[in-house]
């Protein structure tokens, strides 16, 4: 059977740009960004993937030249999206995310639900946060393996990422793990805490994964100008004040000269990490 | 001894600002890396660590109000930086960089020795090849293993993107191929060359790595508006024209549904590849 509404999906001269903001706030959008924005019919902007500390939306409208209309996380987890295919049948619409659009599994969901309603789909891209701190770490980006999030103990233990960072550690491959964020309350993992949580499971697996004696390198603020880099052994990472969120962990393994010599420069490693260039 | 020179260098007031162009042309920019461009007492620009398609640097140079001057490898490489850090002494640096600036190893060099100059680094992001691909290929991030790059058949062999990918299958992660490209020549290789280059190992090796059963997602022209995506069973992709370059084949393990789903909606992948859902 084919019905009127098939055939109104079939033509649709809709379209669906997914907008990447970038990182720390409004001007992290690109021109093209922008631009897409500006000849929109609609504008949707969507903040509980990820959170962008220094955004205002009031600037982000004067800047897009409209009003905005902000997606809450239930109109795409249970309404399927229906506000943003309701005009993407017929015109355009931007979804303006944090980052870069797709990194977010939900965003690549929605893209799938508005092609198979016939709507046509783009991206423009912005920079994400995983590769912002991959890039100050001073870490080489090709001798990283999968990425990880530390969640908060209440939730979930920590036994995913140390078995990452073990699994990552055994191929000669860095880590990244990302601290846990809950957007809606603001809440975020301290550097304590993450490195606390991996501790612990340490401590019962002896598998001498990540211990006191570890070098770690933690990225506060990546992205935003007061982006902070540390780099130092577990036990001293304790004792350092890094300032507001968000902070992110990665444990090296063997270290390229240059990585050494970055870490030493840009992140006041201790000379001793020396000992860890292959 | 402390020298004259040494004190001018730890009371320089310059500092260098590392701005990601983003992808594809001079509108991947964001809002914060022009208005920085604008503000530089010099602009410099190097296209040597990666390709844009679309960009004029005619365009460039007007969006930026002046002159922006082309860095060359050798300047870096052989001269040390000295063109950059004899401004950036006293004053404002901006240095245009494809893509997301710290990507490229080169870059995370420089900002080591600026700083070991008291030479003040920022970065200012951009969109980044590598997750934009990752995004679009409809596959999750935390998924990914190591990336790897296929060479030139006539530089090395292949026999590292194939370690990585076997090792990446071990632990249940996909793996991102990027394929080589020679910049100042503007060489690519095709995915038809990558492809082959893996049988070619998997022919002496025999194990089961990637063979001509295997899935694969070939996305071209990550970050522009035609932006091409195609999942099939290598023995097919041989046969699919991808348009012009770049080119990079994501070889992915099991599958999440969403991910299947997406392969099939957005990369027009057979429905067969239904049977890697875990």
């Amino acid at each position: 059977m084919f019905s009127v509404y098939d055939w109104l999906e079939l033509t649709s001269l809709g379209e669906l740009v997914f907008v990447g903001l970038g990182l720390d706030n409004e001007e992290g959008i690109s021109l093209h960004g922008l631009d897409e924005a500006k000849t929109a019919d609609k504008i949707f902007v969507e903040l509980y993937t990820s959170i962008m500390p220094s955004l205002s939306l009031d600037r982000l409208e004067k800047l897009c030249g409209r009003n905005l209309i902000l997606l809450q996380r239930k109109d795409v987890e249970e309404l399927n999206g229906k506000a943003l295919f309701d005009t993407a049948q017929n015109g355009k619409v931007v979804l303006l995310v944090p980052g870069d659009p797709l990194v977010a599994t939900t965003h690549n969901i929605l893209r799938t639900e508005a092609a198979k309603r016939d709507i046509a789909t783009r991206v423009v891209h912005g920079a994400s946060a995983i590769s912002a701190i991959v890039g100050l770490s001073g870490l080489h980006c090709y001798k990283f393996g999968k990425i990880v999030t530390i969640p908060f103990p209440t939730e979930t233990s920590a036994e995913t990422p140390y078995r990452v960072i073990a699994e990552n550690k055994k191929l000669g491959a860095h880590t990244l793990c990302l601290l846990d964020i809950e957007v809606e309350s603001k809440r975020y993992l301290s550097v304590a805490e993450g490195l606390q949580a991996l501790l612990d499971i340490e401590q019962k697996r002896r598998r001498k994964v990540v211990d006191l004696d570890s070098l770690a390198v933690v990225v506060a603020r990546a992205g935003s100008n007061d982006a902070f880099i540390k780099a130092d052994f577990v036990r001293d990472l304790f004792r350092v004040d890094f300032g507001k969120p968000p902070f992110s962990i990665l444990f090296p393994n063997r270290l390229h000269f240059t990585e050494a010599e970055a870490l030493i420069v840009l992140a006041s490693a201790p000379q001793q990490i020396r000992s860890l260039i292959e």
